[in-house]
């Protein structure tokens, strides 16, 4: 493996000195640039893109041709967990993700076997071990999950949801159930992240994308509970270095102080924070990961870097701060919006690092 | 008018003592009942089950019928306001409002007038009327609106979103022109609301279902601003009495400071808040009305029942509280469990009031 030469990103999230503030965008290799919507093509659906590992490398890199990021992240989906379980994952065009065998039973959940991350999940790795070598050491790979909740969601409701009503009703009526199914996803999460670790992955991120829906007793029953037995089960170094993990749930601002509690090295914000407020919550415990609004890169690049500015000031001075959108870039934006973005975040953050 | 027979709920909302907790669910004229569902097929479709006010009178009390709630509240939709203004709103099955006619440009915006609550939405002031006078004073009869925020997303999105694509494009590219649209909601909503008390609404409630996708700031530069100057406006004593207003925002729960500092009576609270905590952060300046998730209507009465006697606790003592879900009725609750709810928290509630 070749050394790494831009650490910038592990740096800020251990909270250590750095020359400006790092970035990455969620759901960077996407559909917003002209060469994904290529390479898928020529891949076919979604998840045989996923399963080339030569593919999901070219994705994975296309974005940092384009721009100066300061970290590659996986392609894959968040749900090959629940479809190495035999669900039968599957695209609906404009449906999003829809599994043919949901979860509706306890004896569907007692059937389900934790996935084998070099068997049935082998494809990953082997995206992961490809990935890493072709960076060559330019910048860290982050490997991910989505947390144990949010896959529960989609595997009882049967795929996307509004009202998460099927899942609710197993919560209220039969939360034993839920939990055995939590606790079997916590597990193949753990093992699934630690073989990503295994493969090259020197950061990890776990995608709470429905924590939100709950109540806060819920949260911290049926969704932090496990991502904290996860963090708990990581191989926390490789090769030398501390393997940092980021948790974030969307619409979890409200309890930043309990996820930053968990002993993840930084906390994921969604844009309804405003980050000198989390700062002054949980900035002394964690990292920091975001937390402009996607939406903002439809806008002029005066705009965003206005906005840029305004959340490097709400951070203010010091280390631990990794700049990002606060949930997945939007699939019609302007590549150039975006490319202005980072251009801005590493131009207007260097005052904030210096002396 | 017949004397007000059973107050509570108006008591709670100006922090004034009552003998037990009062209870209302929003959306509780709703399909989960089937005698909602056979009127709505004698309407026909749903917008001619709004307009008429005989009907619509009936569906507002068929819930207080089956159950001992404190309160009716008109049965209207929200977006009567914007399909007044000439949009032309209309229900595709399964897919929710749509308008004919979106806001997509400036010219649109000031080519927008103010609708006249006693001209084109006479039918709403009608059944104001209609169902005042049925009441015969056994409860009071709150009106509502949608705030200005969330009818501009419906009317630039063209109906019901996810991303909220066109209207943040909007927000960021041209504010000046949300920010006109949103002045013409603020004065509509206002003259409506005045009108629903001129006509009979002894109580209002201004829900801003969207408030929660925006950042803090553009919370309360593009919404909390714009509800603050409606509650400014409203007429707040009818028949000698006060008139209590309150604002609800779903994923709210982080500005609660901010709402309850726009004069409003109380706040309305989702279930992602621990009433607790709310209580603690702004008891002192407003009443709370909420916070049992919809879902957990799903339960066993006896799981009700405990989520009931929990957040009874967590308020704790004193007056204040108005309980209510955290946000609508879901369609396909059995009715004896919101039977068994309401009759819950009346009994529960008894000793948190006593001396």
């Amino acid at each position: 493996m070749k050394p790494l030469k831009n650490d910038t990103y592990l740096r800020a999230l251990m909270r250590q000195p750095t020359d400006y503030t790092p970035v990455w965008m969620m759901r960077q290799a996407g559909r917003y640039l002209p060469e994904y919507k290529a390479t898928r093509a020529q891949a076919g659906d979604f998840m045989s893109l996923c399963r080339n590992a030569e593919l999901a490398c070219e994705v994975t890199l296309q974005p940092l041709r384009r721009f100066p990021l300061d970290a590659a992240i996986l392609f894959s989906d968040i749900l090959t967990i629940p479809d190495a379980m035999g669900l039968g994952l599957y695209f609906e065009t404009g449906e999003g993700p829809r599994f043919e065998r949901p979860v509706t039973c306890a004896a569907d959940v007692q059937r389900i076997g934790i996935p084998d991350p070099e068997g049935e999940l082998g494809y990953v790795m082997n995206a992961v071990r490809t990935i890493r070598r072709e960076l060559q050491g330019e910048v860290p790979l982050i490997g991910f999950s989505g947390s144990p909740w949010t896959l529960a969601t989609y595997m009882v409701e049967g795929g996307s949801s509004k009202a998460f009503t099927k899942i609710k009703k197993m919560m209220y009526a039969e939360p034993q159930t839920l939990h055995l199914l939590l606790d079997k996803l916590a597990d193949s999460v753990t093992s699934y992240l630690n073989a990503q670790v295994a493969a090259g992955a020197q950061s990890l991120m776990i995608f709470d994308t429905w924590g939100g829906v709950l109540t806060p007793r819920d949260y911290n029953e049926f969704s932090l509970q496990y991502m904290a037995k996860i963090v708990d089960g990581l191989t926390r170094e490789s090769d030398g270095r501390r393997v940092p993990v980021t948790l974030f749930t969307k619409n979890g601002g409200q309890w930043l102080e309990a996820i930053a509690a968990t002993g993840c090295d930084a906390v994921g914000l969604d844009w309804t924070i405003n980050i000198a407020d989390a700062k002054r919550r949980v900035g002394d415990k964690v990292a920091l990961q975001g937390n402009m609004d996607p939406s903002m890169l439809y806008a002029s690049p005066e705009r965003i870097e206005q906005e840029v500015a305004s959340i490097l000031e709400g951070f203010g001075h010091g280390p631990g701060h990794v700049f990002n959108l606060g949930h997945g870039i939007h699939l019609d934006v302007e590549p150039e919006h975006a490319g202005a973005f980072i251009e801005s975040v590493h131009r207007l953050s260097r005052s904030y690092h210096a002396g």
